[in-house]
């Protein structure tokens, strides 16, 4: 019997170190990732069926109504969203996907498909956070108070998710260990796995 | 703010190789162990406050009229039982502690203490349990069927475990690195991380 892959969502607001996990969590095991789609312009340097895929508003409402999205938003007059089918191909083959998106995208995902598991990787507190997107130096002052306000905003939030990683200054590899372990044991969580009873007599 | 240890709860039935996947997780990184406590007379090459600390049936009662057990039964006139006390003076000091008991007390002590973390080691399937038994060649036929039929009975309840591990021939050191990342999730679990917006605004 193949074991269905798992659905992860990985949500971290700015300064959280997401992109940098992500990347040593990849080279660590196979992941795959899932691929948003946009109904806005794609901005030169981003890829059709890489950074999103890029659908007509016709066919984005279409999927909306056909129930064919895991989650979905609207804004600034484009819509944002996650297909199902790429999403469940990937795990009936039983591979691992991970798809990162933001607090209101990851409710709407534990509420359509519960057995998603959904981890948050956050700086370990928002001076940390503060002094991360500072350092940077490449944002403006309003752009800095957006991001930490946002986040204020999606941390009202965090009991959706199951896990949360506290990334530490140096902390990466850790925090990279930490989702991988994540992984591996929702692998044994006896709630996945069927009847236990059963299987043991009958050798599925 | 010093963390507490994780209570761990580890059952396997004869067969599931449970030692020798202690002795492995034990060697790669430190967990206390709970010692059970009995009322019946040591025997020859068991050592008191290490195999079993020996209680009179007095004070044994009177832990029970206390509540001072995290849970305990009555076996051919004897009783045995896990204190609390050690138990709890382990977590405080963030120390994990593994508590190797049977599904019966396992079941108490999800209702004393529902933050343990119950792990099940099982062998792949009951045809493996029975040539592994069987291949020891230490044991009468009597105490094989016993242990087989006493499988059978704890795995109704099996449905109370969070997880299950299932310990493949020559896989014992994959079931050690399944219980490790099981700890190492379970500390990111966010129930268990108290008020997560209120930490990260006070640094606590």
């Amino acid at each position: 019997m193949q074991e269905k892959g798992l659905i992860i969502v990985l949500s971290g607001p700015a300064g959280s170190g997401k992109s940098t996990v992500r990347k040593l969590v990849d080279s660590a095991q196979h992941f795959d990732f899932s691929v948003s789609a946009t109904t806005r312009e794609l901005r030169p340097g981003e890829v059709d069926g890489v950074d999103y895929v890029k659908y007509s508003v016709e066919y984005f409402k279409k999927l909306i109504a056909e129930g064919n999205l895991l989650e979905y938003t609207e804004y600034c007059g484009n819509y944002y969203g996650t297909p199902k089918l790429p999403v469940f191909e990937s795990i009936e083959k039983g591979n691992d996907i991970i798809l990162e998106i933001e607090v209101e995208g990851a409710k709407q995902i534990k509420k359509n498909y519960p057995d998603a598991v959904l981890i948050m990787l956050l700086p370990p507190d928002f001076k940390t956070q503060e002094s991360r997107l500072r350092g940077r130096g490449t944002e403006t002052e309003d752009k800095i108070i957006k991001r930490l306000t946002r986040t204020a905003y999606e941390l009202d939030d965090v009991q959706i998710y199951d896990y949360v990683i506290y990334n530490y200054d140096n902390g990466t590899q850790a925090s990279a260990e930490d989702f991988l372990a994540i992984v591996r044991a929702e692998k044994c969580a006896r709630r996945r796995l069927g009847n236990i009873k059963d299987n043991y007599y009958h050798n599925k």
